[in-house]
């Protein structure tokens, strides 16, 4: 059989609240507050391409790593998980650096929204994506074949810990044009630690970070409390 | 945003039972009997792109279902679950009528196979892809992510119901070649009646059917009491 490749039509792209990929969670669902839209191309928008998928509560997104510079095959990443030093395979992980780069992430189907009387967008919460990423195909989640409670994890069986994260009043009264759900996405991004994995892997740091989201340019820093949010600047990256 | 395209690498192929479409189960788990080879073109064989798969029970596969025709977009499909005659937008759906023609698939991960020193193989339960299928992807099944039991599922909330499978006398002898392991396969396949849906929907019908399995061509007729296997002659098709 002869190696060869595919070409497949990108259907739309993702419209969230990261405006790069620094701070994106690093699997789908882990910041349930973060609302994203689903948006897509001519023809595909069609109100009938989506009839009764609001049937599903849940959907498998297939979407491409555009943001991932990819050349050569390397077969082994450094997961952040595994403090970002540890090698595994790359088929044994959900890294962007793959062959296809293809991302596949269950998001939770908030509602089916008509922007015309000829498209529709899907709201959806839970998504990992960066703001603008490409997708490839929206598949129902179809509980009695998807889900495998019973399934066992490799190196990552359970959800990384969460941090404490705590606003400065200064940060505080910069986001308070955000709405309430908006505030709490921001505060599950953040709690998730989203430094480089090495610098989580040794601890407490001096550095100040920044994450772009909803349009704020958002400074914080990780002490031994939890992460701390000093201000917030409106961005001009992002939505 | 502008409409675009992707093209991705085939990463490698199945080798299965199933000569062709007919008979490959509707859903991956559904006939748990049925092993299926994954095998991977170089660069992607080498043993160290799969280093610690093994600690992961199941896995995504992504697939092309290279076998159905696409030319142009059908917004609109009709699942067989719903008898053949009813539509459903394509997003609703797990049909091969879609844009990427991509497939998803959790199967689960038996061995890693080592072929030689540069090349392994994946050996896995409950695929439900025709023989020389084009994967483009394998990712590890992440239970904390993946796994969604509290999810909802539109128009197929439970797996189809299963026939009794009976096989003749002349059947089973000509099936004696076949191991106990590779008969409960057939017989898992079988007992979800392979019909065309709109048969199944009209319930007995007095034709012959021919499922190509196990490099056996086997003949079945669907009665009141069940799936009945008349025969099965070694066939050209397939292994």
């Amino acid at each position: 059989m002869a190696l060869g490749a595919v070409t497949l039509p990108l259907i739309g792209y993702v419209e969230s609240p990261f405006a790069d990929k620094f701070a994106v969670p690093r699997q789908p669902g882990l910041a349930p507050a973060v609302v994203s839209l689903l948006r897509f191309y001519k023809p595909y928008c069609t109100p009938q391409a989506f009839r009764e998928i609001e049937g599903y509560s849940h959907l498998h997104v297939l979407f491409l790593f555009d943001r991932v510079e990819y050349r050569d095959f390397h077969p082994e990443v450094r997961p952040p998980r595994l403090g970002g030093n540890q090698r595994v395979g790359v088929f044994a992980t959900r890294s962007p650096y793959r062959p296809s780069r293809l991302g596949l992430s269950v998001v939770k189907l908030e509602r089916i929204l008509h922007l015309s009387a000829s498209e529709v967008a899907l709201e959806v919460t839970g998504a990992d994506m960066v703001n603008g990423t490409p997708v490839v195909d929206i598949k129902p989640y179809v509980p009695f074949v998807d889900a495998h409670p019973e399934a066992t994890g490799g190196f990552a069986p359970e959800p990384p810990p969460l941090k404490t994260v705590t606003f400065s009043p200064e940060a505080l009264m910069a986001l308070s044009t955000l709405s309430g759900q908006e505030r709490e996405a921001i505060a599950q991004v953040l709690s998730q630690d989203p430094r480089p994995a090495y610098k989580e892997a040794q601890g407490e740091d001096e550095r100040v970070y920044h994450a772009v989201l909803y349009g704020y340019d958002i400074a914080f820093c990780v002490t031994e409390g939890g992460v701390y949010v000093l201000n917030a600047l409106q961005s001009n990256l992002g939505l």
